[in-house]
């Protein structure tokens, strides 16, 4: 399987990643690079590492003088570009999934895209809101909320809402068995705390009506949700806002998490972590486990697809 | 040091745990259970379990059918009066920290008890509230906010009250560094999502210079406070609301985590779990992880006592 793998920003760890693990990923699919020769080659020099004889590239960029650890216009405006070439390869059906590397948000303002980073290009460009999922293998959580002020998560819980956000994840991961959490305080305590714990619970019953099957489960109550025991039979959670999701994936699987944009035309995962400037081009080795993951990960949604036919 | 034992509810697993943790306990203090020797003797011969001659009990509550693994207004009644008699006992010096074995809500509710349960009940004895800390000694999160509705967190979090839970906290458990988290995603991500945190830091800010220290750190982004990077240099974490700090504790330390009740005349721990009726009287060997960390932080926070005669 083709995967196109965007280069993320070339002052920062990506590059020095996709090299060293270009030899692992071979094993699963073959990647194709979005990044020019003459940057290629620049920035392996630089990092004293031979580029691999199959090293798959697709042209794209412009040229410029890497400068490792800094926020530059150039470098930013490099990252976009590779980005804007890997999801038309994957439109274009020449590769399958994009796997996207960090880039720098602040180096994207400097070199004027208007985008904030990937999530909301996507957007853009799909003019359609992705589904964010977040973890690994031994815990996703996907978010039905993201970056509001927790003062308005409540209102946003409306039972339609949630029954279309359900039925939009379930058909994009086709898992027998999804948690879906409640949002207050032991999901509300029947009513004695706060009651938005019914729209969620009717929303899972819809779903599941919808779905001629028991997919759903909950709501649960959030503090318990993500024990050891409760981790051995359930692995995907349907959070109900953005820290509820990620403390517990970032707190056990920091290094290993993934970031997965779901219901959009193409298959896109992403690396969950930055450029990492502080060790950039210092052969400090950087964990390529996120990687890995996010690679093999697009490679499972992209099969699934082609079985499914979403 | 003696510490006052309250025995629970006598039909689910307390005295189980308390009988077989005996020796254990004895090796760091010298356990004063509150129990009548009839009702010792009667559970203990539904256990079979021999009572240790060194088994120390302050007599309290009637007698009455042991009746395993129910709902019952006579063992609710019996663990009331088991708190209660423990907790004259640490008031009148003859103990110097109190522990609870789990009770049942709804057998208090039977037994006409008006407290919803042992924090109810301590703050109408005291006249006070607890501060509540959850956790084990690699985690303890203390909670500012508690059993209220999400949507109604962030309009609690003012920086006169803070600032007061913040030194109050610190000067229970005189840490030497305590976190402290943000409320929103990416702690506010600089104001760009919400600015509650602007109130969080300037708690922390006049708590330090009150304390002419840098006790207090953060306002940390919450979803990567809990990372294993950060376990490594913080233990104590002051969290805005319930699931932000009891999703982590919960996540990975459900078995071994207590429930300590801080800013009280008296010390008190608690085990962190309930009274396990599927489990009772059938020699299953229930976990005792939590009980012995209560017993070995009881003591622990009553000896800081005598040094800082808070």
């Amino acid at each position: 399987m083709k995967i196109a793998v965007s280069i993320g920003d070339l002052n920062g760890i990506s590059l020095e990643i996709a090299l060293k693990s270009h030899q692992e990923i071979k094993k699963f699919c073959s990647p194709i690079y979005t990044i020019n020769s003459i940057m290629l080659n620049k920035a392996a020099a630089l990092l004293n590492i031979a580029v691999p004889d199959d090293f798959t590239i697709e042209e794209c960029g412009n040229v410029f003088e890497i400068n490792p650890s800094n926020v530059c216009a150039h470098s930013g405006q490099f990252s976009y570009d590779s980005f804007i070439k890997a999801i038309e390869l994957t439109k274009d059906k020449k590769t399958e999934a994009i796997v996207t590397l960090p880039i720098n948000k602040e180096a994207w303002k400097r070199a004027g895209i208007s985008y904030r980073g990937h999530t909301e290009a996507l957007k853009d460009i799909f003019k359609q809101d992705a589904i964010m999922m977040i973890g690994c293998d031994k815990l996703f959580v996907s978010l039905f909320t993201h970056h509001i002020p927790l003062r308005e998560v409540a209102k946003n819980v409306t039972k339609d809402k949630l029954t279309k956000f359900l039925l939009s994840f379930y058909r994009q991961i086709k898992e027998e068995k999804i948690a879906v959490l409640g949002l207050n305080p032991h999901a509300g305590d029947n009513g004695a705390i706060s009651d938005e714990e019914k729209k969620i619970k009717e929303a899972i019953s819809e779903a599941n009506k919808e779905l001629e099957n028991e997919i759903f489960i909950g709501p649960l109550v959030p503090d318990t949700a993500f024990t050891p025991k409760n981790r051995q039979h359930l692995r995907y959670f349907v959070c109900m806002y953005h820290d509820q999701g990620l403390i517990p994936v970032k707190t056990l699987y920091f290094d290993e998490s993934i970031n997965v944009s779901l219901n959009l035309p193409i298959v896109r995962t992403s690396v969950d972590h930055g450029t990492a400037y502080d060790i950039a081009y210092k052969n400090k080795n950087p964990s390529n486990k996120s990687y890995i993951n996010a690679v093999k990960e697009a490679i499972k949604l992209a099969q699934k697809r082609k079985v499914y036919t979403i």
